[in-house]
């Protein structure tokens, strides 16, 4: 097994990926999942996107992914009760408040929805924030044992000062300078006159009165800061050192500078060996911004609901559309861009169909230069993959072997110049990748049972008899009204040496 | 709007429903949900069908419902480490352990995936027991304090002697004697000497060195008791005392007893004004057993891969199959229950699509019975779902109107003879109540496309046209060909007054 290189943000260079398992075996993976207090943006779909590529080809590798991916549900929705202490609000049923698990448990669906649309597989764990505040309220009592978190009216912050003093490589990993650090802490602005310095954060918040979101803790009642989750989570399931930690390159700073000082803080060791981040992604140029009215939905982009885009793009062509990038790069939606990936993805559905019904009639021992290409262009995918997952130029290699077998498809070129092992191998590599690492599926699967697939192609066949007759019969006339009806219908037929076959017209 | 009647398990008497919110808007509901250790099973999915039905019927009258359906994730998984003090396990890395939350997670994603092709409602919160570990430690505090509880060697039980000395109805749900209930608890049976009396029940145990799912509490390392969660998080959600609380029949007791007595210990007040229970399912009339080879899975079900069936029934036919029984009665499923059920929906969704064709062609004041039966049979048919949601004869009403809607189509019946309103109302309420209420979905919905239902409407229309045109030649021969090629495919035409239509042949 050829070794896989993976760009470190920590480090800043591609690194040999090894396990810190000694069998070499297992792999540990935490990625930060969504908020769920709204419909998960397409930008993150990329991101959770790119993921599940590195899930799909770990696991392709052989390795056992433990792959963790939180669901943030801890918000800072705050109720309509009176601040005034009414303690009335005790004995009022809670049927009658605002609710915010109502909240999660919604986006939370529809996120699920979304996923399992783009293909993208479920985590081997899908941890809560809101199930893990035992865990959070043990970590923040290790840091603050630890000297490195101090209380302050019922809220624990964290002493970066300490850490920056001991030299711990504080802000390493965002690269951002000590100073920087001190101006640019922005959560928490409200409660700057309790912290120690302004790159302190907090890691427990007292709640206000009206926060409904509030558990007891030895600090009083309050819930966790927002970085504190994923530490708390990522050691209890993969351990305090684990292998690979992702998440969108929006998340360097503060988010995963300050996972490390809390594991840091916690149990003084570096949470994570390869740091990995996903860009970001771009419509028509620009970032995405709802209030611009530069920003699409993933159910808008499925439907073609938006005004931005003129018609529908399947899951799978989006899929097909993120392939087309490396994940460090931007990527921009454009609607050329997504026509242009709608046409890259039915043409390899195509040839992967075409590839599956080849059939050898002949071995012949010419040409072994064909052989040779085919595993070279197979070998070169993988080989792209490995190099930090580059999908771009994976894809650019199955695309070479697309031409090779729509030439064999059309008699180019002939099936017996090669051997029965390389075709073997090339039905196998071709299927794996394309399906088991890219996750694409063949759309037809989606929103067309089997059976309707087999009506639908037993009727073209009566309807390509009749045509066959009328032709038969020099009835021309009939025979260009069957093909203009089903020119209507979006249908064409191609006649071709074996008989005619049909297909849709691509638009 | 008429009342709903809901026989309260409690009182055992049918009651009128009314619900605590003073305003009579809002419902809190809550449901025991799946034990997520392993796949779905067909009687849990009847239970969760059952309350589904409730949800959305209570839904249509108004009732803006807060479901709380739980997922139980606290197993009693051990791990495979000795437990001679090693002190090395604190250092073993997570990710080498058996991990519950893998099991969990596959499991609750395979369990949405069934309630998503049953067509079951995601309730409004799906809280987890891990993930209210915090309130369910709070709780045995409470009932510690209040002298319901008893802490013995790191564990703590519920001292049912001193509810049953105080008469608080401990009992009552079940209809068990105090006698019987000495000799019927049955958890925990290893600590049986822990405890001061036979029926109590732990609501914290101690977790053994082998035991992976542990929390820190008061009383060192442990987990919450079977029945804790339950009673934590309707407190949570739905408030001390709220609306209705539902399970299947089997969950009586203990469990719903033992939520019951936890309430009553906690804060003093019953915890729910009307307890409901859904009843058994029997597969080929005798109980469902895997040890027995009488067992079916849904994903067997739909697929037809279980040897107890011929061939695979769809999710929409199982509902309508449940739909047949009320859901205090035992059902029984069989293969020729199946059929008719798969025969029954099939007439459902014509007589639907009829309805919703018919258009009135002149208006009479003619026959004003029929106005008056139709309206009869839709009173009725909400009149029985008020009667404690009786579906079998909402049916019976439903299908009443089926026949009308056939004899208004075939031309039996004029639909000049009915008023205008009525046929608005019949096709809104029969609308609401198969789609909306019964939570049928039209299959062709399911596993195809619009696109490719109006391809197969195109290509048949062609078809059609083809046939029609050898009939006015005289040609019988190429009619019947066509007929006979249809009829391979599973297709039929039929010739009307306006015109010819096709269906697939009910087998």
């Amino acid at each position: 097994m050829n070794a896989l290189k993976i760009y470190n943000s920590l480090s800043r260079t591609l690194e040999e990926f090894t396990p810190i398992d000694p069998n070499g075996k297992k792999v540990g993976l935490y990625v930060c999942g969504p908020t769920v207090y709204n419909e998960v943006h397409l930008g993150n779909c990329r991101t959770f996107f790119s993921f599940d590529l590195l899930y799909r080809y770990l696991s392709h590798k052989g390795y056992k992914v433990r792959y963790v991916r939180n669901i943030t549900d801890v918000g800072h929705l705050e109720g309509d009760v009176d601040t005034a202490a009414d303690s009335k609000i005790e004995q009022r049923a809670r049927l009658e408040e605002l609710e915010p698990m109502e909240i999660v448990q919604k986006y939370t669906y529809l996120f699920h929805e979304v996923m399992d649309q783009l293909n993208i597989l479920p985590p081997s764990i899908e941890p809560t924030a809101t199930g893990h505040i035992v865990e959070q309220i043990q970590m923040v009592q290790d840091i603050i044992d630890n000297g490195y978190g101090y209380e302050v009216n019922g809220s624990v912050y964290f002493d970066t000062q300490k850490l920056i003093a001991e030299n711990k490589d504080y802000g390493k990993l965002s690269g951002k300078l000590v100073e920087d650090l001190m101006s640019e802490s922005r959560d928490d602005l409200k409660n700057q006159e309790e912290k120690r310095s302004p790159s302190d954060f907090a890691i427990w918040v007292k709640a206000s009165p009206t926060h409904i979101m509030r558990w007891p803790s030895p600090w009083g009642e309050g819930f966790p800061g927002w970085h504190l989750e994923c530490s708390a989570m990522s050691t209890k399931y993969l351990g305090k050192t684990f292998d690979i930690h992702g998440g969108g390159m929006d998340l360097q700073f503060p988010h995963h500078e300050n996972e490390i000082a809390q594991n840091l803080g916690a149990c003084n060791c570096q949470p994570v060996n390869y740091w990995m981040h996903a860009n970001m992604l771009l419509l028509n140029g620009k970032k995405m911004s709802k209030s611009k009215g530069n920003s699409i939905l993933p159910k808008e982009l499925f439907a073609g609901s938006n005004p931005l885009m003129t018609k529908p793009y399947s899951p799978m062509v989006i899929r097909f559309f993120m392939l087309q990038a490396h994940y460090r790069s931007t990527l921009n939606i454009t609607e050329d861009a997504l026509l242009a990936a709608e046409k890259g993805y039915q043409r390899l559905m195509e040839a992967h169909e075409a590839l599956m019904a080849l059939e050898q009639p002949q071995l012949s021992d010419l040409a072994k230069g064909l052989d040779i290409k085919i595993n070279k262009l197979l070998d070169g995918a993988f080989a792209e993959l490995d190099e930090d997952l580059n999908t771009p130029k994976a894809l650019a290699k199955i695309f070479g072997l697309v031409s090779d077998i729509q030439k064999f498809t059309n008699g180019q070129q002939d099936l017996g110049s090669i051997a029965p092992e390389t075709l073997a191998r090339l039905k196998k590599d071709f299927s794996a990748i394309v399906f088991d690492v890219f996750g694409l599926q063949k759309e037809a699967l989606i929103g067309q049972s089997d059976e309707d697939k087999a009506l639908l192609d037993g009727l073209m066949q009566m309807i390509i008899e009749q045509r066959q007759e009328a032709r038969a019969n020099k009835d021309w006339a009939k025979s260009d009204q069957i093909r203009d009806a089903l020119q209507a219908l979006g249908l064409q037929i191609k006649d071709g040496k074996e008989g005619s076959s049909w297909s849709k017209i691509k638009s």
